[in-house]
């Protein structure tokens, strides 16, 4: 258990990775690495810099990065390109940060000459997996700790005993219990687990919710949105072209006005259990309705059905964390070869909750053709005659089968 | 053009289908048996009759039939198992009744030993495929008419003419332009498409819509609802068992009442063409949330994940007209048989243009298993360090593919 | 380690199997009962009575089974019904016969009253995850002891070791090293693997293979065949109806008298590793010509289409363990649903390796019409004017994308 | 009819498109080009542009192209990147063709002004079709004359008649019924249907063969065989680097000798039908079995897995004609970004009729890792224990399923 010289931790400054820096201190007697990102969840991030020199961390070592941009560009943005979702319905919110975390510590151990990383993530859940897969993909020989895994502070009072005796700061919130509930939060959205939720027949109380106004809290008033899409991926909102992370940051706050996004859910984990979960994600909500809008008039329809065909299993192997496979890269290389022509706008209206597309258009790819499409007169575009030849051999196979079955039945 | 004898015609009773009636006659100098089909359209059939008569069709050969539940049964329950949507969005609304009226057709014309079939889609359109692939593989030596690519009625003014000039009686609406939509209706959904629509960057006109309020419109009060499933289909509604068609009817009436189901989209048409399209499908939206979320506590994660996966080659096969294909048949077999633990009930909050799923419970399939999935303490039902596991079997192939390409990099 | 009472443990008499026996009963102290079963894997069984006899095993805890015919008829026939192959070359000759093994683990574990089960699977294969996941799935609070996983007998000097310390017999090819190869069989096939072979680019010894004559030492003449088939299985050899089994080994006979069915290839193991393994499948390597023949013309062309996209994945499930899954049943409901028509015979000829399908013929069920597919004059069966709409339709959608990049480019 | 001015004609110099070439004459009165390629069909191509004349083309319209080179590096090394089998069986050695030369047909016909392409392919067969979807997809507007689906000439009478009465000279094998086959031949394959053919229960009769001798008739010894492999391409042959064509000559050659690549077997037509052919695919049988089994030590299994599940698509696209498709382009652009590991050289034993892998390896690309397949000791290369984790995780959702059961049976 003590071969490990340096471990780069996924620290978010907050009690329970404050625990593991301890704790890894004392059982590993290692040096250790911190790493804290700002992916947009809203926190301050200065104070995990002060919690870590306290516990002695050399400045060094404490890694507190800005990777909103990358995150929203390299990660999010692709992701969206395949209309992905799992199951239905979770659109991967928790699942699509793991992976760029998971670089992250790995580049930052490269650098360090750390042999060792580690994380807070229990031994149940689906971010363990994203968490190592992904480091062990970039990085073979890595050493993983995951104290969830190991340690026996598995029950909450455990943990509060090991952080008072070690002077570890526990703020009144921890006291009283704090959120009952297990959050993960970045620019894409925020989640909800645990506690309350545990009986999926019970319904989510009112307050548990952060990012969003209810759809009855929500204006009384439309908004009418424009966003326009290059390549398949946002790039302005409204006339105006953002960065990546402001323009989804952007959509958040509109859609979090108008009570759009939240998502209350069962799902499968990729470790065999179900799990419920809570989910507020206002943006990509607006972006997934906008980019399968821009796809509808510019897309092939068999490319669109392709895709279709492919998003549930790129959507699993992003959600059990094979971001870094090279599956995903392999069909990563499909979708983002369909999106050159995914380039136009589309017009949203967004009221209590709803997300309605009103209409799309594409100067420059719109596979529309009215001419074709028409009721009216069409001046010879399309010869309706035709139509009776595609049926008559679509059908070709299935009339030699009913004639079979007529002689049969004689 | 004349080796036709009797011909069975699915007749609305309308202005399109009753000159198609009497050029039937005049161009085949044949027999016309009508079939008009109950489907939960909303509109009284028996007029139909009157206006068959007056054309001569003898009394015997005048099909006016309320296939209702059938129609639900058989068809849009089926469907609903496989949570079926067409290009992520559509519900398959009108799709899904067209192989109901085919096999109508034929079986009529087994009955009245017909020796064709007609109807009143166009040569652009999906329908005239749906119904004919139907009639085909069901009765494969059968004659099909399709006027619409036949004949040199192809502006409305020439039908116009065609009618008055036969003595078909046009009413008020027809000779003033009528509705401006192309519309189709049933239990399942109305639909809207043409003229206004024919811009998809513009969007549709309020008084459009007929079966649901919109959101704005809609209560401000939320409305709790119970729904509960056997064997993936809906059998109660707040306690209460109906019939197949009147639980439809009754999902309908409440979408309708709190603005739920409208969609406005682009589809692609098996014909090759894209196309505007606006559905209503109150009930249908209702009724895949509800769905989908009773499967999400009773379905095994690799029996869901297959389904998602074939979801939208099905979706396919019924937009394109293959219900009475072997392939649609053959999966069919394997939905159907996943249904038999997805039994249980669904809470469901409606407002203002939400679906909003609140709860789901199984007292006899949920594999929702709290000892397991919970936070806390689990007493022994799950054992973390199983997941080291997992996971490092999972990592192995990709490790060792990072160790071949760092041996490479040096 | 020792609240195992009872113990059912997969028992083939050999060296390996006996010592675990030993290594169970001074381990966990509890009882064991032996099961050995007849897959038509060649070998005497009785044998393995007296030995355990001799392990002080009771008489009503040894199990020998005759378990052949449920083998053929319930695991190998209806995995051909889907022309199942892994990875493009390997039949599942190993894989299909551990979810039998593990069922009749377990019937024998509730019969017996036993707790767990054991098995001579190694830590590295894929036959410890198939027997284990079969075991879990049908008796989920089963213990598991896999005794290579857990002792530290890991090299074949410290087994030996173990045997001769504890009386257990050490037959001579033991002693000397033995077969170099680690060696399954059973009706469907005998595998290899191992020493020798851990080079990927180094041939194969002709000495190794054990049921197939090389195609060099085959006969000089061919031998022509009549197989036929009902529902997807084959029933008779040349008009002879034999049981499963017997038809399995009959063509198992002819089809090693020919040199046929023997196949070197690397494949991918679940726990994430490459293997070089070999196999003589002689007989299944004639059924699965023979089948996909007669499917050739009794099966629709979308259905088999169907077929033949899920068969990588139904290879899968059966190569990683899970054919008690729910979604293999799944898959199985729709492949059996396909096979109601697959009825008719094949003709093969058997030459030196090659298995060559010379005729397909079925009475009952063929789709093969030769009247529409004659280069001559049919008669008005097709008509070719049909095609020219066939095709336009199909184009319309790429004439229309053409259409937007010629006015781009200009 | 007669609004077409210039005319791309695929022209063979044979009878059947020497007629064609007269009727376009006659029957359109306009110019027409003559398009002759060299696809390795092993037939002189000089005699066609001597004909040409003959029929008044002009020098400047007659064109004779040497596309072996062409065909092989674009079209069929593409394809085998896929590993790509039609039904089980097929190589699509015509299908693979096609599209090449509808190319050339727009190339020239943008290069001569012309407005039409015009064909020899039948309207019952698969090759209208990929001759027309890839000029639809090339040139939208350009006008197909598909004269088999036009004439009247549609008996082997009035075709001979139509000859000798416009001088078109008729070979003697021509007036004796010629070959009962109709056949089609290029670097990948020649193809045999029709006539004798017809009886899907007819054996074959072994004159029809012309590229390959019987295994019978093969050499008594063994030859073996290195191809090598940069990028999932073959690019030498026994040390010997050769152009793409000159590859598959060289495998056609020794896979000839060997009587290697004979198939017979009934496949489904895209028009609807079941058709029996007949292929010999010497080269091409070869390639497939080599390009296997370098990807079997260089490829994910993943990867590998996405690429078999995605093949049959992808098959289906080459042989419905839909090369120039944008879900063609898509897939190949996933399949060759998955070949830049598949690195390597195979060693194949050939035999009558067999081709054998004895061998496969790769200095640069080979995931085969002996430290951890291996049966021995493996110096902690893979830790055993943690098969455990990953079965039980595995087996998770199948233990709560079988749990439920349990109570349920209560």
């Amino acid at each position: 258990m003590s071969d490990v010289k340096k471990v780069v931790l996924a620290y978010s400054g907050g009690l329970d990775t404050s625990v593991i820096l301890k704790w890894l201190q004392d059982t590993y007697q290692c040096e250790v690495v911190t790493f804290t990102a700002d992916l947009g969840q809203g926190e301050e991030l200065e104070p995990a810099r002060a919690k870590a020199l306290k516990f002695g961390i050399k400045p060094e070592n404490i890694f507190i990065d800005d990777v909103r941009e990358e995150f929203v560009r390299d990660f999010v943005f692709p992701m969206f390109r395949a209309n992905t979702v799992y199951e239905g319905e979770y659109l991967l919110g928790t699942s699509i940060a793991r992976p760029l975390i998971a670089k992250r510590l790995i580049e930052i151990a490269n650098a360090t000459g750390a042999d060792a990383i580690s994380h807070g993530a229990t031994g149940k859940g689906n971010d363990q997996v994203r968490f190592e897969l992904g480091a062990y993909a970039l990085k073979p020989g890595v050493k993983v700790i995951a104290p969830w895994r190991e340690w026996d502070l598995l029950s909450r009072e455990k943990l509060l005993a090991y952080a008072e005796s070690n002077g570890i700061p526990i703020e009144m919130k921890h006291r009283n219990g704090g959120s009952p509930y297990s959050m993960d939060a970045n620019l894409l959205h925020i989640s909800f687990e645990g506690r309350h939720l545990e009986d999926p027949a019970a319904e989510a109380e009112e307050s548990m919710w952060r990012w969003t106004v209810s759809p009855e809290a929500a204006p009384d008033a439309a908004q009418y949105l424009d966003l326009e899409f290059e390549k398949g991926d946002l790039v302005a909102i409204d006339g105006v072209r953002m960065k990546a992370h402001e323009l989804l940051a952007k959509l958040n706050e509109l859609g979090g006005k108008h009570g759009i996004g939240r998502l209350d859910l069962v799902e499968n984990r990729y470790v065999g259990m179900k799990s419920r979960g809570c989910y507020e994600t206002p943006g990509g909500t607006i972006l997934l309705r906008a980019h399968r809008a821009i796809e509808s008039i510019t897309l092939d329809r068999e490319v669109a059905h392709l895709k279709d065909d492919l998003m549930p299993r790129y959507a699993s192997l992003i959600y059990n964390g094979y971001w870094w496979s090279p599956e995903r890269r392999a069909l990563q290389a499909l979708i983002d070869h369909t999106q050159s022509t995914v380039n136009g706008s589309v017009r949203l209206k967004l009221y209590k909750g709803n997300v309605i597309v009103v209409g799309r258009d594409s100067k420059s790819d719109s596979l529309f053709d009215p001419t074709i499409a028409t009721f009216e007169d069409d001046a010879g575009a399309y010869d309706q005659k035709d139509a009776g030849g595609f049926i008559k051999l679509n059908a070709l196979r299935m009339r030699i089968a009913a004639n079979l079955q007529a002689k049969k039945g004689k």
